[in-house]
Formats: structure tokens, C-alpha cells, sequence
């Protein structure tokens, strides 16, 4: 059984430790946060799926390396450089100076995750970054213009007003061969409990995605991140009113219309089990809530059963 | 009184640590041990200046900052980099950030040496790179053909035999203007006791330099960094004898011959004091060794006399 995962990041990883006991699987990670940061290419989202496994992910704060230290942030700090809201940690660092190196030496992004990935000691997993061109979450606000989704959220705190979004180099992207393969060849495909706006999307976006999803003959899963009018964490809701979609999991619903054969939401959205049944897709009730390892497995264990 | 200190390294940075209480001056700084780790261009001859004269040296090691860590330098090794021999603390690295980003945004390395020294709090001493273009030391062994000097050093831990050393790219190099206003406006030239082939020399190759410093109506003055038959630390006695020189004093006289008035030599090698005479220059004798803080400043104090 051939398992493909599409993913995000912070909620992503907990779900991924979840399935990891339980299967092998490829994962189709979102590029749509990858930024230059000091001349260095960043990638969170997949170094956040690398990290966690690895078991290296440090888990409290849900991103970067378990007791990593910072003491060249802090150097880059005294030394004047703008960009050090963003924490790379110094173990951190050495995965976007070795990626940053090897795709100025020629290497897709593919090639480059898949070496990180390997020396991470990540063997049984595959990690595919949806497309080898860059493709960036950018957040219109109304308070100061149009930003890279990590100004958004993390230089920002989240606390402007977002207005519109848009996958900027989406269109010209086309996904990897690596990606089109997995996806074509898949028994299952399962869109993780992530911000669909800035996890998912991204990846749906990039042309031929979508179709191929669709083409597949896999049973398609989506587990909702949305819980009530909110999500465990993150951005979601506030992102997915800007695109004009319900901050909910019958927005989650809207958005994947045609795209997957059941969704998995929270026990406490029951009410709208009915409506999400009318979208067409088939609808799973449990708790969603990943609040420790058992909690990843069930959860895991019940998209990969639906 | 403007002083002028051509340096190298690690021996370089004890005399101008001794200098530095004593008066302000602007190091032309070698700029043959120059080199792409991981993508990123380091500068260890700056960077031991930089750090030296910010109070911040690893006074032990004699390169580094004091009581860094090197959690990226290990990681980078996990991930399989063959750079690792080349040792950088995580504090090091963001130098090594900081710069690689301001060139590759068309700062000049002078620009970026400059900046750095200025966040390192430097601001009475002046580090000039000796040439904005990239010169290399590089030195031909009988075991193993060519490679960097810092190959040779570093990696090969000076165990090779060296047959002859090239400064690749010095002859397109241009000394900067900064470089050649700092020459010709210069009261005093001093050339630090520092390794002449891998220290001086690459600075001296760069057309232009030497002229230059002939030019100057300075005082120019040079401590020779040999005692005996070798010198204190490095490997200056095996690169002077590849080069067909002397490896004592007596060589770095015929070396500096025509280009500096007085040389200052240890007074273990006080024989050699008339045949240096002979090589047209005055010989000035004292102990040269640099064990601690007093006796950086009074042999400082002896160049500057002289």
C-alpha cells in the first residue's frame, strides 16, 4: 500500500509522527514558506517534516532542532542583519547552509532534501518538496502591503489584517517528476491536519497538482485542522476568511470539494457532519486533538482507515 | 603619525594587539587564505584581525572567538560536508553569513570587512583587505600536486613537503584605493612579524603594492617572524625553503631587501645582524617572542621606535 501525505509544517509534523509507526509514506511538502534569509535558502516546512522524522524535531516549540543553541543568530544580530526575527538555530543553520551550497552547486531542491533527509538518518520515509521552482505564500494586509507569510506570521506576530493571498511562482511551477510518480502510483492520499491556506494550497496551486490528485486512484483522506470557528494553531482561520472561505471545517470541505473522498473532523463540529456529507465527500467524526503520541497515532490511525 | 601594519594571522594579531594601546593604524590585511567553505566565504586572515582587535580573539587557539561552540561545524559533518577539516565556531559562521550575503548583494569584500569590523565595535583601527579580487596562496606538494594553502595547513596539517608556492590571481588583482591612499599618505609602514610566503608576500604580489610602499615617504619597518632556523608557530621555515630562501632572518631580509629601511630580528640571531646590515637595511636586535601582553606591546613598541 503506497501512501502519499501531503503536508505543512508545525500541525503537520505531529501528524506524520503519528503515522510513522504505522506505515511508510511519502510525504509532498509545502515549498510555499521557503524564503532567503542572510543568503541562506530556508525551507521550515520541510525541515520541520525532516526534523521530526528524525526525532530531532524540537517538539515544545514545534519547529527546529531539539536543544539547539543560537549563538550565530545572536552574532547576526549584533551584526546589524534585519533578518534574525526568523530563529535558525546554529545545528539549524548547518541543514540551510549545506542545502544552500548544494543547489548553488547545481542541486534541484529535490536532490538537496533528499541528501538532508538521508543524513538525517529518514530512510523508510520519502520527502518531496511539491515543486523544485520557488513558490512563496505572500499575505496582502491592510496595514502595511504585501509580505512574504513568514513576515506575516512570525516577524509580524500574525497581528495584521490579511487581506487577500496569493501562491506568488505557482503558476510557472510545475510539479517533480518525483512528485507526479508518487502521487500517480499512490493506494492513498492524505492531506494532513494543516493550515489548507498556507500548507495545502500551495501545493494544490502548482498546475498539474490537483488534476493528478484527482487522476489518482487512490483513496483520497483530508483530516480537518479546524476546530469550531478556529484552529489549534496558526493562522487558518483568519487566512481562510480572507480567501472568503468559512473558518471552519465545512470551509476545509469547500476548499477540497472534488478533490477528496472522505474529510475527518473534530467531535465537536459534529453539527456539521451533515452539510460536509452534501459537499460530497464522506464524513468522519473522532477527536482531532494531537496532544501526545497516542493521540498522533489514533488520529493517524483512523485517516489511514477511512 | 599615520601607521600603516601589513599583517597575516595569527602572529600578526599578538603585534597588533601590542600595537593597539599604543597608537591607531590600518591594517592591509592578507587575503591569500581566503576560501569557500560550504558556500560561504571565509577570510581567516581578516577575521583573526577583526576578532583580535574587537578584544574577542580565542587568544589560545589563535583564530575564532573566545568560548565559541561549533554545534553547526558538527552538524555539517553529520550531513556529510567534506569542508569540515576547516574549523568554524557557530559565532564564526555568522561572519562567514554576514559577508557571503553582502557580496553576493555587491558589496565589496572591503565594504564587507569594514561593516563587520564597525559591528565588532572596531572603530579606531582600519582593516583594509589587501585587494577586493580573490587571491589564493597556493602551494604545490610532492605528494599530493597543488592545493590551498589552507589545504596544505589545515587539512594536510602542514605534513607535505611543499616544492613551490603561487599567488593565483594576484597578478589581475589590484591593490583597493583605499589600500593605496592608506600607503602613500603613511608615516609609518610596518610589516608584522607574520609568515612572509603565506602573510606578506601575497600582498606584496598584487601589482602595484610593492611600488606603492616604495613609493611612500613612511618609515618602513619590518619584524622579522623567524628565531633561528624556524619560526614561533606555522609553517614559514618548510615555504621560505620551497621558495628557495633562507629560512631565518637573513631571508626575510633579502625577501624585504629595497623595500623597507630597518628589520627588526630576535636577539638569539643577533650574528646575522651585520650580514642584514650588509643587505642595505638597518638590523634592530630584541627578544621577539610574544608570550603575553607585555611583551606584545614593548616588541610593538620597538617597531615603532625603530
Amino acid at each position: 500500500v503506497r501512501t502519499v501525505v501531503l503536508s505543512g509544517g508545525t500541525g503537520s509534523a505531529k501528524f506524520l509522527m503519528g503515522l510513522q509507526p504505522l506505515c511508510h509514506y511519502t510525504v509532498v511538502a509545502n515549498v510555499g514558506d521557503n524564503s532567503w534569509f542572510h543568503g541562506l535558502y530556508v525551507c521550515p516546512d520541510i525541515d520541520t517534516v525532516t526534523y521530526a522524522l528524525a526525532g530531532e524535531l524540537d517538539t515544545e516549540r514545534g519547529w527546529g532542532v531539539r536543544g539547539d543553541t543560537f549563538n550565530a543568530l545572536e552574532r547576526l544580530r549584533e551584526l546589524g542583519s534585519r533578518d534574525t526575527w526568523f530563529k535558525i538555530g546554529d545545528v539549524d543553520m548547518a541543514t540551510h547552509v549545506y542545502r544552500t551550497a548544494l543547489i548553488e552547486d547545481g542541486k534541484t531542491l529535490t536532490q538537496a532534501t533528499e541528501a538532508i533527509a538521508r543524513a538525517y538518518g529518514v530512510r523508510d520515509w520519502r520527502i518531496l518538496p511539491a515543486t523544485d521552482s520557488h513558490v512563496e505564500t505572500r499575505i496582502r494586509t491592510a496595514e502595511k502591503g504585501e509580505m512574504h507569510l513568514q513576515e506575516f506570521w512570525v516577524r509580524e506576530a500574525g497581528r495584521l489584517t490579511p487581506t487577500t493571498v496569493r501562491y506568488a511562482g505557482a503558476r510557472a511551477a510545475r510539479p517533480t517528476p518525483q512528485v507526479e510518480r508518487a502521487v500517480a502510483s499512490a493506494d492513498r492520499v492524505i492531506l494532513c491536519p494543516a493550515n489548507p491556506i498556507t500548507s495545502i494550497m500551495p501545493t494544490l496551486s502548482i498546475p498539474g497538482v490537483r488534476e493528478a490528485i484527482r487522476r489518482s486512484k487512490a483513496r483520497k483522506v483530508a483530516v480537518s485542522p479546524m476546530v469550531g470557528q478556529g484552529a489549534y494553531s496558526g493562522p487558518a482561520a483568519k487566512l481562510m476568511a480572507a480567501k472568503g472561505i468559512r473558518p471552519t471545517s465545512l470551509g476545509v470541505a469547500e476548499l477540497y470539494r472534488g478533490l477528496v473522498d472522505a474529510l475527518v473532523i473534530d467531535e465537536s463540529d459534529r453539527e456539521m457532519e451533515r452539510s460536509i456529507s452534501k459537499a460530497g465527500m464522506e464524513c468522519l467524526v473522532t477527536s482531532t486533538l494531537m496532544r501526545n503520541r497516542d493521540s498522533q497515532v489514533r488520529l493517524a490511525r483512523v485517516a489511514l482507515e477511512a
